[in-house]
Formats: C-alpha cells, structure tokens, sequence
C-alpha cells in the first residue's frame, strides 16, 4: 500500500474523522508528551538545508506521522497545492482582548478519572498548539504552544465540514438548495450512487446508509481508493481508480437505509461540498470568502487543499488562524451578526442549533458523546448550556456555548487521530470554564 | 525528457529567465491576441468537475503552456507547495488614489517600428494582466485583465530576484554579509563548485562564470537537472541526480573567469538566498516577512514555492498582490523610507541605484538593452531618467523612474517568456508615460 499515490492528506485529515466509537485500543500506546514532542525543539525542516532526518515529506506520509505531525499541522501548505480564501482587501475588524489570568488554575475532573487537573495542565494533555476564549465577544484568554504563531495558519482538519454545513444552511435559507430534495436532483453523477436517493438534509445530517469503511487495517477499505482519488501527486500510467474527489463519490455503494441512523462518513461533506459548487457556479472556497471570510473583519487569508482537478477538500481541508476561528465561532454565536450587520440569515444558525436526530445518533454509540447529535455537519452537545462545536481529529475545535456567551477555539496536535483520546480532558474543561465565565462576570 | 519530474516550475521560471539576446525566433509565431486567449473566457479549472479539456496539471507542464499560463501565472499555488510570507495582523498602508484618464491615450513608438500605438494598444499587445503607476506616490492608473483581480496573487517570476537582491544588500549594509568575500567563506558545500572562489559581489551582481546552459534543445543542458533538482513532485527510486536546490548549486561548474562579463543565470539568486538563509538562520520567505513585508503596509501575504526539503525559489517563486508589488517598489523608490520611517538602509538603495558594471553587462550582447547594467539583482537602464528595474518572463515588471517620481509595476503573461518579446512595446510606453507625468503634473 506504500506507493506515493496511495497516500494522501485525505488519509489522515479523513481517518477519523473515524471517531473511533469503541475508542479504547490506541490510548494504550506511550507518545512522547507535549514538552517532549515540541516541534519547535525538535527542529523540523529548519536549516539550509535541514538535517536529513529533519525533512519532512507527503508523499511517504512521514509529514504526518507523530511527533512531525505537530509541525505540519501549521504547514500544509507547503506539502500540497492549495486555494486561496482571500479577506478582501479590507481593514480587519480588531477583536477586543481583555485577558484573564484565573483560568489557568481552574480545576476539572477529566472523564474516567478521579483526581481533577487545572486547564493549564489540560492544554499539555491535548498537544494544544493555540487556544483562544471569546466571553461577551471579548478575548478573555490566549496561549500558543508548538509551531502555531498568532500570524500562522493550522489546519482546521473536520472543522472544515462545518464550515461547509454552514454555507449548505445557508443557501437552503436563502432558497438555492432544497434539502428535501434528492443528491441526484442536484447532482445526476450520483444517481446511481449511493447518495442517489438520499436526500440533501440526510448528507448535511450525515444520516446517509454508505458502504465505505474507515478502517485501514483493510486493504479494501474504501478510505484507501478515496484518499488515493483526492491526492494531488501524478497518478502512475497504468493507475485505473478514480482520480479525483468527483471522480471517486459516484463509486460510493449503499448500505442500509438513508435517515435511520448517524454514520460519520467524510464522503458526505464533498457530495454537500459538490452541490454547493454545482448551485453557485463558485468553489466552497470561493463561496466562503465571499459570503463569510470578506464580511466578519478576519485578519489572514485561508486556504484550501485540493486535489488533482482543482476540487477542494470540502470534508477536512481548510486551514486558518485562530483569531479567525473565534471570528467565525463569534459569527455563529452571533446568530450570524457582526457588528450590527447579518452576516448569514439567522434562521440557518437556529437550524444548526436546534439540532438532528438524537435516536439516529444513538445508534453510532460514541460512548463519550451521550445524548448528542449532528446537525448540518455540527455537532450539538445538548448538555444544560445548549453548547454545540465544530470537531476535526487530533484536537480541533469550535466550542460555542450560548448560555455563557462563550467562544472556544482550539488547534492540537494530539498523536491519537480519533477526539476520543482528548475528549476526556477537553470536554468537561470547556464545560468548567463555560460555567465559571459565567459565574464570574 | 518527458518523466513528471524533469518538469518543474523552476524550468519555467528559469527558462528565460533566459532573456534571449539575440531574441529573434520566437516572435515570428503567431499567437492568439490576449482577447482571444483571456483566461477566464477560456473557462480553465471552472466547473464541477471543469471539462476534461481546462483541467490543468503540474506534472505533465500543461499548466503553464500557452494560452493555458494566462490562467496558471495567476494561480501558482493550485500546482504546487508554497510557502507563506505573511503580512503580519496589523492594518494596511492604504494607497492614496487619483486616478488619470489621459494615459491610456498616450502615444508611443514600439522599438523596431514606425508608427505609433496608444498607452491602452500596448496593454494588449503585452497580455497584461495588471498594471499600476504610482506618480509622487499616489495610484494615477489601475487595470486588470485576465485571471487577475486586485484581490488575487500572481507569478512575479524573476522579479524575485530583486526582492533576494535586495535582501542581500540590505544584509550587506546591516554588516551581515561581506560582498567581498568569497561565496565558499559563508558556504563551505560550494567550495569545490563555480562559486567556490566567486565573490558573494560577483553572484549578486551575477559576473560568476558558471558552465551553465539554458538550451532546452540540448538535453544534456544544466537546466534540466537544475529544474528536476528543485521540482517538489517525488522522485522515483532509481533517481541519481540532485533532489533538490542545494544538492544541486554545489555541483555547478566553472566556465571562464569570475568578474568579467554578465550572466544572467538563474543559479546565482539560490546561491545568494542560500548565503542569505545560512548567515541569518531564516528562510528569505521568512525574512522577506519581517524585514519588508510587515513593515510597509502590505494587504495581503505573498508566497514562494518551494523544493522538497522546503527550501523555497530564490529566483523565481515569489507571487503576490499588484498593491504590495506597487507598495515595494514605492519603497525603493522612497530610498527605504515609508510613513516616514526607514525601514531599510538608505545606503542599500544607493548601491543598486548607481549600478553595475556596463563593461562586464555589455558583453552579454543584449540588442534592446543598450547602456544597461546589472546591480544587486536589479536591471539599471542608465536612461536620462536614472530608471531601473525588476524584471520576469512574460512581462513581469518593477519600473523605478526617479525623476519622474513614479513606479509601474506590472503582471503580464505573454506568450514568449523571454522579455525581448515585449520590451519593444514595454520600454518606450514606461519611458514615455514617465515623460508625460513628469511634464503634466
């Protein structure tokens, strides 16, 4: 399976993505610990030239093994071809910053275990790599670790189907998709596909029934021919898999029957991705910016990975700085409003956070996420705060809790892919410090 | 030839890179007028998928063959790894703006012809894709056309070389580099190459006697390894050859005596970003962010690509935004001096302003470029004007006119690479819109 094409940012970003249910095997392993695997001590591609076993590579997947991985994280860019999502050219909108030195020593009880910790040692057990808290639209606190800088970039890795889920709400708000409708309404590629009679709604809620398994112990896993058809790098001559994103999501089968349960497949946030680009005439990253990333003050540019025909990797590929996650947490939060100004309809937000089917999540048995369930590619605690997040593996996170008018964004580099390994200390940390913002001010 | 990895960028940019002295050849092919090859009414890369027929790809070079390069120039970053160099968070120095309507009228006589063409003739016979004159500092003319928008980045080819060049003499000036010392006192791996007892002065003012060719009809040319060298795409297995920029430099051969003619080779910039990379422990994308980039009010980061140990093309991957081009050059003109402050040493400024030496330039037979000499890794006309400039294939452009108090800068994709293609209706526009502002306002 070690051939370069075989490879791609897509294995890794779409793993898992795989939120392993069962989620016990892979934290047995020892890792090196934040201290211990910092990427700006380790030295990662710095030097001219770097040493050689400081060069990283995509191709041979060694840019993403852990501890490298911490640097890459904040350097995608420069293992791939990327899109741009520009700001304009306009001035940002400041964020207002007025810092809290009493969070660091805020103690929580992380899930399974007895003794509690402080947030402060909490950012060292998830391999934070920046994390950034808006109370009342105000930067209450900010830290970065590992090789992300206030001016640099990360990968958003799953966040991004939020991101697209929100542009799908969005559009159907505003009359340009109908998610009661068939995929293949929109999309007559996949008509014979497994998302040929499913609806648009049954995508964005990913209670679609795909054959397509996340398991790379197997080497027919359909993860392998999806993330060899999204990577970049030339295909050998005689290479007679599909080619790209387009090329691969017409091959999905169907197992089961659409809308019953909750099955996380990335394949999802393409086909919405794709019905996206197909409605508008514009790539995701084209529509993000111009409805989104030009209208809420950000600061950077980001950008996109994409694959050999341009498509972009609506499922895991956006990167950005954090300031400008907690702009687009705030917007939402916001209920589409910045600065007096309806960014996005409010009726897509209430759509987001009123939630999908619980009975349907159910059935997916996260034993971490009890009572939970997916909406337009978000996922909504239903805990007492009415708190809802944008989740990508290795740590990523929008965390938006209304009821203590609180934004948390996080990038990480944790080793384990799957959030099962960090959602023990960052779950009930958010739901501390949401408790305590809101207690103390 | 034909294997994925003997294409790169670098033969593209380094091509010609090659400014062809006797510059004959070419031009007698006929292409498509810039109407009829307009990128976006060509529809290259649009679509869900695009048509087979405008899906563009790196490996094979057809992204940067014409009339597909028009698209390409405009999206480099879609192809390939990059390197960000970003502006920092802070707010744009915003151009002052008051625009001209009498230029486009403005008459000059082509070089080699009799009869004179408009200002506004000329833009299409160059396939401009962006032009801005600053005059006494403020924008008096703007276009677009083409892929380009104001927004969006593009290829500045060998303008890049100025940017190096101009690091290199600010460093000098800093006192951090000697250009009088030999290339081998900063970089003992080239001690046993051409540039071993080459003056790091004789590099940046490109006097080195390199044995280095840039036919492309000859197969066995120096370029081609060079190109493979620094192309990121995997290399296969079997291959014996230099896998990147700096295992490539060392093994250039000398040809001749160091000092005594001009050379215009692509290979002396990556030698001074080299020495530029080793003396401050920075990348010069890196450096080119903190010295200039977040110091003169840039809007948008720019990008370098990069080889696959990340090393980025000192001579010849920058891309950025027409404003920051514009804003860049204002700084030259401005001696170093934006809003007031120095940001680099007037005195750098001063060495590349009185030039090389026109003994060792003429030696390189340029018909076009009579009198011209070649200083810090800027073209100095020696006009009555004083004017000098960057320059890159296709029609890439910094003109620094100081009596006339003005800069143009200017994106183009032009069919030919090489600039004597377009210098005939390039030079005596610059020249003569210089005279026209100076003598109006």
């Amino acid at each position: 399976m070690k051939h370069f094409y075989s490879y791609s940012l897509s294995v890794f970003l779409v793993s898992a993505l795989l939120y392993s249910p069962t989620g016990t095997a892979q934290e047995k392993t020892t890792y090196l610990t934040a201290a211990e695997s910092d990427p700006v001590k380790l030295g990662w591609m710095v030097g001219s030239p770097p040493p050689p076993d400081r060069i990283l590579h995509f191709e041979d997947g060694s840019f993403f093994e852990f501890p490298a991985l911490r640097w890459s994280v904040a350097h995608m860019r420069q293992f791939m071809p990327t899109v741009n999502v520009s700001r304009g050219l306009g001035n940002a909108i400041p964020l207002s910053v007025d810092l809290r030195t009493d969070i660091d020593a805020l103690k929580y009880v992380p899930l399974g275990e007895k003794k509690a910790i402080t947030w402060e040692e909490g950012l060292q057990k998830n391999y934070t790599d920046g994390i950034l808290i808006l109370h009342h639209g105000t930067v209450v606190y900010e830290r970065y670790f590992g090789a992300l800088t206030p001016d640099g970039q990360h990968a958003a890795m799953s966040v991004t189907k939020s991101f697209t889920g929100t542009l799908g709400i969005v559009l159907a708000e505003e009359g340009l998709i109908d998610p009661s409708k068939l995929v293949a309404d929109y999309l007559p590629e996949l008509k014979n596909s497994a998302f040929g009679d499913a609806t648009v709604r049954q995508v964005m809620d990913m209670t679609t029934a795909l054959q397509f398994s996340e398991d790379y112990a197997d080497p027919n896993a359909e993860i392998w021919k999806f993330s060899a058809a999204g990577n970049p790098l030339p295909k050998p001559k005689d290479y007679q898999d599909p080619k790209s994103y387009y090329e691969y999501l017409p091959t999905v089968k169907k197992s089961g029957k659409h809308g019953t349960a909750f099955g996380y497949k990335t394949v999802n946030s393409d086909v919405l991705g794709w019905i996206i680009a197909r409605v508008t005439g514009k790539t995701v990253p084209t529509l993000l910016s111009e409805k989104i990333w030009q209208k809420i003050g950000t600061e950077q540019d980001g950008y996109y990975s994409v694959d050999a025909t341009g498509t972009p990797f609506a499922g895991g590929g956006y990167n950005l700085g954090l300031h400008d996650m907690a702009r687009f947490g705030q917007l939402i939060l916001n209920n589409g409003v910045v600065s007096g100004e309806q960014i996005i309809p409010k009726s897509a937000i209430a759509d987001i956070r009123k939630g999908g089917d619980q009975k349907a999540f159910k059935k997916a048995n996260y034993k971490l996420l009890k009572g939970w369930s997916y909406r337009d590619m978000w996922w909504i605690t239903n805990n007492e705060h009415g708190a809802f997040c944008a989740r990508g593996v290795h740590g990523q996170v929008i965390y938006i809790d209304p009821k203590a008018d609180m934004v948390i964004v996080r990038f990480a580099s944790h080793p384990v892919a799957a959030n099962g390994a960090n959602d023990p200390y960052s779950l009930p940390a958010y739901h501390a410090v949401a408790k305590f913002l809101r207690a103390t001010k």
